[in-house]
């Protein structure tokens, strides 16, 4: 964490100060805004986190309810979720309030006595190291508060306003503010009273029933028949010996997902409850608590659950469906208009609950438009840019849909239906890359490379998120992890990995530095606001092949040991070295003569070039990013 | 963290559902009190967070300033303090904002030309891995904001009352609240009248001019000569290369100590301006701070320091003094007279910054006496256990006495003094375990046992802090650290350690836990209040020798599996299994044959005992603690 660099912070540090339009920003929703957010679920949220480090933006963001989300909802976070909990700082804190899987039981029929279940097996969770990270149970709650508090902490001081409903919304053909959106007050004094709002942008946050999504003419395709779940969080005495530990339960009268939940006594029963037609018209929602208390005993057999507490449950029925597109441009057009309208989270896919992912690809899709937003509203990025959020995440979830269809479905498979009794537990073994959140992967565009260069960094695969490594800082010997460093603060993260040689001598990593400081045509150079910091949109960092006591600081180039703030104090966070015995470019694939890893705002490894591809590095910039009309600095 | 067992909670878990005082706490001072703590400052907010735990205890605590600590004091935090703050739920989050201390360099006069330095050496911090916790510097004001939010937050919501200033007390012989306080209002429209105040105890953690102690009539007996410093946080430019490491610098021009401080720009440095007498009198404290910077600029030729904000600066002069005793107990009275009013932290002692243990030592001396008055205020104690105070805290205080002499007049030579080059850093290293902050070692007392059986557990030394070591959490498969469960709730821990037969199998742990459960003459029988959770005033675990797959939860003694709360649900997070490859018994030397390690609520080992002699257990409660009138429970 860094501070204190523009005077002294006497509180807490997490609470960055106000700028831009956060410094006075009105309590009521304004006629106009750049953008607005509809929903405050995970995507909404992140999103809203998000924009608040882009000060000079405004960015409101409308709930229908009148405040919190109290309860209830998902639980399931992913490794990459924390990760991404990480970037916006408040990775600590949630895990030390959560649950935490390191493995998951398997029951199933006691081959000797089919009415009973007995313990099948054991998965470790994650045992290939996949992450660093943990796999946490956490409710949605908490996590819509962590980033409620880390959007109100950011320089945009960014607060939800609850009691507007989105009604509907129109896109004009000119002015600065072409979407006008009717919202509907639904509490307080104007309830049922509307009101319209300007914006240049509009997310639709809003949930499987999205009302966004509807005005732009999107619909969700998939499943006809849908999937009942009886789901409750309660407070049990029980003798199954299994309570606290995550599991998939398979009987000859059904199936459990159980979820045991933070703060180490309430957990969460997913029973199945079977497939319903859309000639059900609903009625398996009337199915009471009771009801699904009887169905979880008689699939715990031979063992008893007692419900002493219920804090919440809930039926519902969900199919697979995921919407074509997840902004305004008919498919037709995509090449050629830039999109006004966007849609995240349930409102594009939905699926089973079974995997744990829903939240979790929700806040993806908020942290991949956000910083895009941010980019264009700042003025650093072409309109066009904002094109390829649909294209990236319309795919992310068409995969997901298909992975979660392949494990309900086995999940809700009878025991005797399955070839050997550990397919199940197989399956999620072999698959956990995709559940932990890991196996998104962008294809080429304007903001991710081809791979002509991808064997010079192995371990950072172009188009997957950056893996973090751990490496030696050296201004104050630290051993820490590569990537903890890099916030999600919008800004583009440069990785550039040094040659053999060390600082002061010539080499092909000084020579990239030199250019990158100085070079006419150099990223920093040509794309870095006037007037900015020369670390404001560019995040340049070096790792040395050396270790801590082969690195001088006097000798590091200045690139990256940058002056910044109103005082021009130096940057001294930027320069690493390889630690011994953890060598980072071994861990990495690094080569010995040196490779540039470019990272993009939301994480994912954009390019891997060569440190002498100085051109290719600044022309794969300009696909993306507006000339500044700065040409010359001095550090 | 558990919570969720008295319903959900919806909001941060870390706000403890308010009880007894807690529910409707004046905002005024009332009164009457039964303790009053004088001073915010690391003793006494922990002390306050610690009460808070005690919510039938009314606690106040006054504070001179109108509000919060602001900027300036200590910031040193040996792991012992981080240890603490782990107890108090904190520990991650002030981790996250601090700075780490992982090595400190040694710079002396180069030989070639001794008018400049070079850097002579560095060492790591803690190299034999003393704790899992870092070493760390974060300014007082978040330490004492950490505490705050931990005090507010506890049932007993306590918060300081700022703007009152202790002037006096008279301790009465009758009477339930026998200590009568004048206070002074510091501000407000009543600013400058006094009035009264009657406690049961004061603790005066009123700094090194407590007036809390001269009221008692103790005097700080030591040095007559004082020595100074110029302190200053700043935010500098300068191409000194080692400004984000602690740098203990010598040079012909004086001495400097380094501290890098959290946030990644600002230092601290302590700017040696020799010994002054008591002739002085303070005029050095005039010294402006162009003279330190200058006198820095000197001390760190070749390199230059440019100072380009001042966050806070200072000149004081220290001396080491220690009080003889820390209560208002006369020292031939020490067995017959139980105590009312006690001095903690600086009231006590006063030393040097240089070894950074202050702000430590302080709030062990808080931690020391918190829990006693609880204990003692709900009735579960003999006053007689508060005459332990001071004796175990003074003893402590000389150590740090004895010690800070000894390292600050090393620190203070002249490079030619030294016998070699090393000698600074060698004596850093070897006594390391005592700036970290795990020298103490009660002396058996009616709470700390004799070493009769300290052969069954070598690694947990009766009378020092229980040093974590990590075991699997059975019922999630977590690997957890097993000290980390514990909180600084009041409750006294006690950790069997299984002889070699598994869950289910008669055994000698199976044969103690029967007894602890049901015996006529147990712990848990004798002492716990009636009507409490049988978890209330023992928390007591299981660390069986098998690893996880053969410890099975349904074979596990009932004493481990508690139940409790409104809903009288099980508490699994007590029953813990060897890791395979970090074995606890063979990590801290426990015998095979099993053992009982007790552990008081301030971390500290009380007893370890062979699992047959539970009379011997019994006895050494019976010193400290009353029988409840409970003869029978069930579970």
């Amino acid at each position: 964490m860094q501070f204190h660099h523009h005077g002294y912070v006497s509180g807490d540090p997490r609470v960055q100060p106000a700028a831009g339009r956060g410094v006075d920003r009105p309590a009521d929703l304004p006629d106009t805004t750049d953008v607005l957010i509809v929903g405050s679920g995970p995507a909404g949220m992140l999103l809203a986190a998000q924009l608040s480090q882009y000060p000079t933006v405004t960015t409101r963001l409308i709930e229908r309810r009148p405040g919190r989300l109290e309860i209830g909802q998902a639980d399931g976070i992913q490794a990459r979720s924390v990760e991404t909990f990480q970037a916006f700082g408040f990775a600590e804190a949630i895990t030390a309030e959560a649950y935490q899987i390191t493995s998951m039981n398997f029951w199933s029929p006691n081959p000797d006595d089919v009415t009973k279940i007995i313990r099948s097996g054991r998965e470790i969770d994650d045992p290939n190291g996949i992450s660093e990270f943990p796999h946490l149970i956490v409710n949605q709650a908490r996590v819509l508060d962590y980033f409620a508090a880390s959007a109100k902490n950011g320089p945009g001081r960014i607060q939800p306003d609850y009691g507007y409903e989105f009604v509907g919304l129109t896109i004009h053909d000119e002015g600065e503010h072409p979407v006008e959106v009717t919202v509907r007050h639904t509490a307080g004094p104007h309830q049922g009273s509307t009101r319209t709002i300007r914006a240049k942008y509009v997310v639709g946050c809003d949930g499987a029933r999205s009302a966004v999504r509807e005005s732009i003419g999107r619909t969700l395709d998939g499943d006809q028949a849908f999937h009942a779940w009886g789901v409750m969080d309660v407070l049990t005495e029980t003798d199954f010996p299994d309570v606290r530990t995550k599991c998939a339960i398979q009987s000859e009268f059904g199936s459990i997902l159980l979820i045991p939940r933070e703060g180490g006594y309430l957990a969460r029963w997913y029973v199945d409850l079977g497939e319903v037609g859309a000639d059900d018209h609903h009625e398996v929602r009337s199915t009471p608590i009771e009801t699904i208390i009887a169905k979880a005993n008689e699939i715990l057999q031979p063992y008893t659950l007692e419900v002493r507490n219920v804090a919440w449950w809930s039926v519902y029925e969900v199919g697979h469906r995921v919407t074509d597109k997840f902004d305004d441009v008919p498919t037709d057009d995509t090449d050629a208009v830039d999109p006004r309208v966007f849609i995240a989270g349930d409102a594009c896919h939905t699926h089973s609950a079974k995997a744990g992912q829903g939240m979790n690809v929700s806040m993806q899709d908020g942290f991949n438009i956000g910083w895009k937003l941010g980019q264009v509203l700042t003025g650093r990025s072409p309109e066009s840019l904002l094109r390829t959020y649909s294209g990236e995440r319309q795919e992310i979830a068409q995969n997901l849909i298909d992975f979660d269809k392949e494990w309900s479905t086995m999940m809700a498979k009878k025991p005797e239906e399955f070839e050997n009794p550990k397919e199940l537990s197989d399956f999620y073994t072999a698959t956990a890359e995709f559940p932990a959140g890991f196996m998104t992967q962008y294809r080429p565009s304007m903001i991710t490379g081809g791979g002509e260069h991808q064997e010079l960094a192995t371990g950072f695969p172009i188009g997957k998120r950056f893996k973090s490594a751990r490496a030696v800082r050296v201004c104050d010997t630290n051993p820490v992890h590569l990537g903890h460093h890099a916030r999600a603060d919008g800004r583009w993260r440069i990785y550039a990995f040094a040659d053999a040689a060390g600082p002061g001598e010539a080499s092909a990593l000084s020579a990239w530095a030199t250019w990158m400081l100085d070079g006419d045509n150099s990223p920093v150079t040509r794309f870095t606001p006037e007037g900015d910091d020369i670390d404001s949109l560019f995040d340049v960092k070096v790792i040395y092949q050396q270790k801590l006591d082969g690195i001088d600081l006097g000798d590091v180039p200045t690139i990256f040991l940058p002056h910044g703030g109103p005082f021009q104090l130096v940057d001294y966070e930027k320069v690493y070295g390889a630690l011994e015995g953890d060598d980072i470019f071994d861990e990495r694939g690094i080569s010995r003569d040196g490779a540039v890893v470019v990272v993009r705002p939301d994480q994912y490894v954009a390019h891997v070039l060569p440190l002498q591809a100085t051109d290719e590095l600044t022309d794969f910039f300009a696909l993306s990013m507006n000339d500044s009309s700065r040409q010359q600095r001095t550090s």
